[in-house]
């Protein structure tokens, strides 16, 4: 059994989950991270399955979502890469008010997400080493290519130069140092599959695919599939 | 804060979902059916908001979903229709292990799905006056003309007669005398939303829409929205 509530933590409300009966006991802890236009609570399902795992489960909104939605869909729609470059910014205090809190046993903290959320994940890796393992499911690390095609920004140099340094183009050995999971349904049709094969093409070519799984999935638009859930939660079994 | 858990009920593994510390106590219920290719795990983001909110959430997987799955993909993309008649058909075992359980409040009983899920909530509403309120979102009750065109069976005479006695065509009084939310995106490329918009005018049509919450979210393909899941939990919230 599990239990799910939500709360404060640091600045913000998150959806917190955990195995039965643990809630003052340190644990490994996944910071799970959702996507565009969707919530914490549409994606509490892998707060369910990861809890049952056995792991702590952190599910934080991204800004102008979920309980920090200001209602503006229009607004929303044209700062994708503003409210990502948010989530980037923000985990580092999400990251201190876990360990203050004592809620992190052993500095098992890894992180994931899914969409925008996986693209907030493998940006965190690039600049976070402390982070112990992570997964993107259909997300990408090129954000200023991207962006050229996916919700284009109006301000693009100033967004460029926000998530340059967060992008995973210069920071291929620090995605490569730590067990990383990858996944992508083949048939994307929202964020392109050439995403992730274009990392998993670089790390290949320069021999950093050691801590690397990558799973693609042949007919699969943007959706979650019940596979992609099952190989999430295998992974941090195997890497947390 | 709430509890889940996967259990067994009547034959059966479930997802059951309560607010903490009231197992034992007789809840309102709202039995919950996930999509095709996907399962209860993927779908538990419902059991948790309606679980908030203060409802005992029961999801079955689907036959050959989920934890009875068989493995086989090309097997069960050939079955669409046979798998819908047998959620159907199940439910009357699974409302008698829930009373037999003693975990339901006053015949407070609803159903409710998304997708397939939605089509079977739609199908037990039509046949099973004992349900409270119903709420289908991106489905449809037209099972045998839809058919046709969506996941077309191979033996289709078989399947039309055996979906004919769960069809809304000839139930309309029935779906008409409980409350009934549909819902659905617009832009729907799975589920045509044209499916709900027929229900809807039939509906009005007969003036049997005074029970009846018919919402649309524009430019939302085949996916379920923070607005669509709120919607869902306001709805039960008025109407269980």
């Amino acid at each position: 059994m599990i239990e799910i509530e939500t709360r404060r933590l640091g600045n913000h409300e998150i959806l917190h989950a955990l195995p039965a009966g643990k809630h003052a006991q340190p644990l490994p802890v996944v910071v799970f991270y959702h996507g565009f236009t969707s919530s914490k609570l549409v994606y509490s399902y892998f707060a369910v399955a990861l809890a049952q795992a056995g792991f702590r489960v952190v599910m934080p909104d991204a800004p102008d979502h979920g309980a920090r939605f200001t209602g503006d869909e229009q607004v929303r729609l044209g700062q994708f890469w503003q409210i990502l470059h948010g989530s980037l910014s923000e985990f580092a205090g999400l990251r201190d008010a876990l360990y203050q809190a004592g809620l992190v046993a052993d500095q098992r903290l890894a992180v994931a997400g899914a969409s925008m959320g996986g693209m907030t994940a493998l940006g965190i890796m690039a600049r976070h080493p402390e982070v112990t393992s992570v997964a993107c499911l259909m997300g990408s690390g090129y954000f200023t290519s991207l962006s050229k095609t996916l919700f284009p920004p109006q301000d693009a140099t100033e967004i460029d130069a926000l998530l340059a340094e967060w992008e995973v183009t210069r920071a291929l050995p620090r995605l490569a140092d730590r067990p990383l999971l990858l996944w992508h349904g083949d048939a994307d049709d929202v964020v392109p599959p050439g995403e992730t094969f274009r990392l998993q093409q670089a790390l290949q070519r320069e021999g950093l695919d050691g801590n690397l799984t990558c799973l693609w999935e042949a007919g699969v638009r943007h959706r979650i599939t019940p596979a992609a859930l099952d190989a999430t939660v295998d992974f941090f079994r195997q890497h947390l």
